[in-house]
């Protein structure tokens, strides 16, 4: 059985996209050779020569660093699985012979611990983050496997596995206050057959808000690891983040506050979330819980109705990285990490892959558009870790982070885009997302092949030649974003019956399959109990959301009022932000005449005049000069 | 010689109206007793205890905690100069015992530097206050002498003032950091008639800017007072508030970056900045300094049209107290300390008295009634510090705070108000503001009396009843705000040309002037480079402004709009807020149908309903259930 991530393998999809394949491109000779190096300087690697031989203490970094190590390992088996690189896999090798070697007996291997606090394995699973470095480390192997078919690290995984099978359950019950181990045991079932790390994947998300252990760490903090730890004190962490506004004990942060099963409202740290929701979707996936599947079906209609930003972006908090309450989306302050942009998309991948609704295609190209991809800067080497809505100009990228998840997370979710592309269920093909690529693959056991263009996202003409060597349905996703849109098989017309999939069941032998999406300069209204926006639009030209720049207008940015009904002009530009459509909405800014001397005037003798506000894609922007920027404009609404 | 701190004496005027009695009578009930006790609970009289016993350490509070009792002592003299009283009399007398023991022979009176660091007096002007709190002392003094014509508390500020004289511009050169000095010894000189403290006042002007000492003093932080002082690190606090962006000295704080006469723009601490204008404007007017004139009409033109909050509040910007640039107005974390608002009034009262222009008074006004009144809670025991335009609903008026400046600062201006509602100039009398009161005064020897009724500011009713014994002219001030004024005497039309003065000259026995002064609720706008306010608006009704809060109104506060052709609807509740005229403003909110389980909507698919938005003078917010609050209203504007 290797059966992987999604149900079509990285491997399976090679990427030739106008708009794709920079990216993917920088994102391996930039950001993979950049993080490797910084492995190197960080200290990663060190800490695992160092756990090797042996020693004790000079543990460098975050207690999570070791993840680090593991998400480069996983973009880098991605990459492999798409081509061979003999420069690339010696290094990897390298690497894993490291972590190898700094694996115990028993499977474990964390190098904080096994550096700084070695008797206190399991004593801190609030904060410190041993199972979700594990996670880790079981994805890399997975990908590593899968991409090599060497069983190098996966024998490595398998054997931290183990031990955590023998250890939970037994001589510690509890789940970790970073969800990754579900998800990461799920697709170690899935690659092994083994039913036990399906089981011990169920015993943590079961676990999770009937467990007592995260409050019982919390008021025992000096008991418990990380409490002196130089770069930060773990476990005082857990006063500030695992507190509600009174200071009492509050599971959200880990979403430990109530049994999965019954929790309503997405709460607490976002990636968190997003990670767990992922593997109970998976679990519902392998077991048919239709208690679990309820809870999802829920929780994704609280975030993306109450709590989510236009851009796909999710958690608006600072000090929790996290949820708050419904409609809480305020624009400059957000947060809306990156890392939790790419975990809605890991969630939403595997809703549609489980129901085959377009619906949640729908919101993983919201976020690979938006809130992942501002996330990334156009050189591949700066990354934001936060993604506010709007900006007084001091909010940049940077190239690295103490807190380095979001960059390798980016690298791995670029290097593994084709999985996302297209999608098997049931013996059909789902062509899932309009990216240029050529797939290969089988559909219960009938080889396929599909060609595809994409004119995405700057116009919406896509083409498929499709290859079958049996009768597979494809199912082709109309957006709903597109305001027409038309499917032709060979010329003729396929029924297009709205938004959702439409099913072409027929023999392929190369025949073409035209897809016509058309869509328009939309303005957006947010609900009106989200304070930042009420009275405000959003301007999208689906699928991207577009935000104004100071570099692109004269007036500063609030001074600009976009009537509800404005006209929009675009305009592609190849040369500018390595090629984008740009927007001139029509507008209006106040007349400055008459103000001269005043501060304040009474309103009835303002007058306004006629601008234009230029916009560019939000993923784009702080990719020149530094200024004011703003996703949501003022309107004319009431 | 016994000028008034202005033309006319605190004790010439009686307040009897219907909407000031109540506040000046719970200021002498509540606020200046509460303040009483305060003065013992918080050590500001043991300090003064101890420093007469000749005992070292055991300093409590703030290191210019002194200021507490000099500003208790001058707003209980002027409760004495209006009515004697003898258990505050009695009171009075003891405060004034003790600080009279604590001073020493050579004049100098500072409990901190007495009981604390003796042998660093003067060591640091920057940040310790040793002058600022001689000149409340000697305020204080300057106000006993006028309400009693006791020398005790005088005699006390004689003595402290020619210790200033003898060591500054000798032992020591150099400034304050906290301006107040200078228009305590203009004060002291006018009570007094002694040249040397209006030379000494005036050689504090005309150093600052000039002088390198503060900038010294930075540079040599551990060597100055107040480095380790408990209660707060004095001398470091000055590396927070007199550095620029770039941790370079910037002597902009304390109005130190040039020179007076040669500033444009309001900058640093506001309150510093009006104690410092309020100075130069009496320089002005006992010198005739053209130079220095000029740049009061400068600053005052750049505070007034770029740098205030409609409430007349001033100085937006937390760390510093103070000003910032122009247009840089924002309403939830505006700062508009309660004192910038009380020293604001200070300033233009000097300025109106200087010039005889009206649009001073008009700014007193505003400021009174907006500004400054909304730092003080309907039961006089609670005051804001901090005085925002908009917010969630967390800020709140507290009972005292450990930089108590503005409690004491309220009640001296509460105390005294008689002083402003009247002036005297080149033998003319001036009704500045239309508070209920009877004046009796002389004007160039002739004996006046005004009895005055006014219904503000429900309505614009005034009705003024003059005798005088001589043929004084008498200027009735027509506020900008009003719409259409009227000014009869006997029922004879006088001639308004607009706002300002209307000029009466005549003999007067009895005849009763009235003033109708016709105003409208108005809609106001903002300068469109203040972000904050753009595209929306503030209601006045004036001399009020409103403000909406949440317990009025059904929906959150941010849902209404308010066009700018809006009608309202003025309604007096006699039994609201101690009694006030409310606003219901036609509004709309967005119709709440449709938005059902949507986050995101096109913006033409969305509608709006009528509504009216509720509104109560901003000075009564905060008086009842806790909610958001907001002065500036989306609206329509472009």
């Amino acid at each position: 059985m290797t059966t992987p991530q999604y149900s079509v393998a990285v491997g399976d999809v090679e990427i030739d996209d106008e708009f794709w394949t920079p990216w993917i491109r920088r994102n391996r000779t930039e950001t993979i050779e950049y993080q490797y190096d910084q492995l190197e300087e960080s200290g990663a690697l060190e800490n695992f020569r160092r756990a090797a031989a042996g020693r004790e203490g000079g543990f460098q970094g975050m207690w999570f660093q070791d993840s680090d190590a593991y998400k480069w390992l996983e973009a880098a088996s991605y990459e492999l699985a798409k081509a061979d690189d003999p420069g690339l896999r010696e290094r990897v090798d390298e690497v894993i012979d490291l972590i190898a070697g700094a694996q115990r007996e028993d499977g474990y291997v964390n190098t904080y611990f096994q550096l700084v606090e070695p008797d206190k394995q399991w004593t801190n699973l609030n904060m410190l983050h041993e199972l979700y470095c594990g996670g880790h480390l079981i994805e890399a192997a997975v990908a590593h496997y899968q991409a090599t078919g060497e069983r190098s690290l996966l024998d490595v995984g398998v054997g931290f596995a183990d031990h955590v099978d023998d250890v939970f359950g037994d001589e510690v019950d509890g789940v970790p206050g970073h969800e990754e181990i579900e998800l990461a045991l799920i697709k170690l079932y899935r690659v092994t057959g083994e039913d036990r790390y399906l089981d011990r994947a169920r015993y943590f998300v079961d676990l999770r808000g009937h467990d007592d252990r995260l409050a019982w760490e919390f008021d025992h903090l000096d008991e418990v690891a990380g409490h002196e730890y130089s770069d930060g004190d773990a476990a005082e962490g857990a006063e500030v983040v695992f507190t509600d506004d009174d200071g009492e004990y509050d599971g959200s942060y880990a979403q430990a506050h109530a049994p999965v099963r019954e929790q309503d409202t997405v709460e607490g740290h976002s990636v968190r979330a997003m990670y767990l929701f992922a593997a109970v979707t998976d679990l519902v996936d392998e077991t048919g819980d239709e208690e679990l599947w309820a809870a999802m079906e829920r929780l994704w209609e609280n975030m993306t109705t109450k709590r989510m930003y236009v851009t796909g972006g999710i958690g608006p908090e600072h000090e929790h990285e996290g949820f708050t309450e419904d409609y809480d989306l305020p624009n400059e302050t957000a947060y809306a990490e990156t890392c939790a942009a790419i975990g809605s998309i890991f969630w939403n991948q595997r809703l549609l892959e489980h129901t085959g609704e377009a619906k949640y295609a729908d919101l993983v190209e919201r976020t690979l558009y938006n809130g992942f991809l501002a996330g990334v800067g156009l050189d591949g080497k700066r990354f934001f870790y936060v993604n506010p809505l709007a900006s007084s100009g001091d909010h940049h990228r940077k190239g690295w982070f103490t807190c380095a998840c979001c960059p390798p997370n980016a690298a791995r979710l670029f290097a593994s885009l084709g999985q996302y592309c297209y999608s098997t269920r049931d013996g059909e093909l789902y062509v899932d997302q309009f990216v240029g690529s050529t797939l290969e693959t089988t559909v219960d056991g009938v080889d396929v092949t599909v060609e595809q263009s994409s004119s995405l996202p700057w116009t919406g003409d896509v083409t498929l030649a499709i290859d079958a060597e049996g009768p597979v349905p494809v199912n082709v996703r109309v957006p709903e974003w597109a305001t027409d849109a038309t499917v032709t098989v060979d010329g003729e017309d396929a029924d297009v019956d709205g938004a959702g999939f439409v099913r072409l069941a027929r023999e392929w032998d190369g025949e073409t399959v035209e897809v016509t999406l058309e869509r328009e300069t939309e303005l957006i209204a947010a609900h009106p109990a989200v304070e930042d926006d009420v009275g405000r639009v959003a301007v999208e030209r689906a699928p991207l959301v577009y935000a104004a720049e100071a570099v692109d207008n004269d007036r500063p940015l609030h001074q600009y009022a976009v009537p509800s009904d404005a006209d929009a002009e675009a305009t592609h530009e190849p040369s500018l932000l390595e090629g984008v459509t740009t927007l001139d909405v029509d507008a209006t800014v106040p007349d400055l005449d008459g103000w001269d001397g005043s501060l304040y005037r009474p309103a009835s003798e303002t007058a306004s005049e006629e601008a234009a506000l230029t916009l560019v894609p939000y993923y784009a922007w702080d990719n020149r000069e530094a200024g004011d920027m703003q996703v949501w404009h003022r309107s004319d609404l009431s």
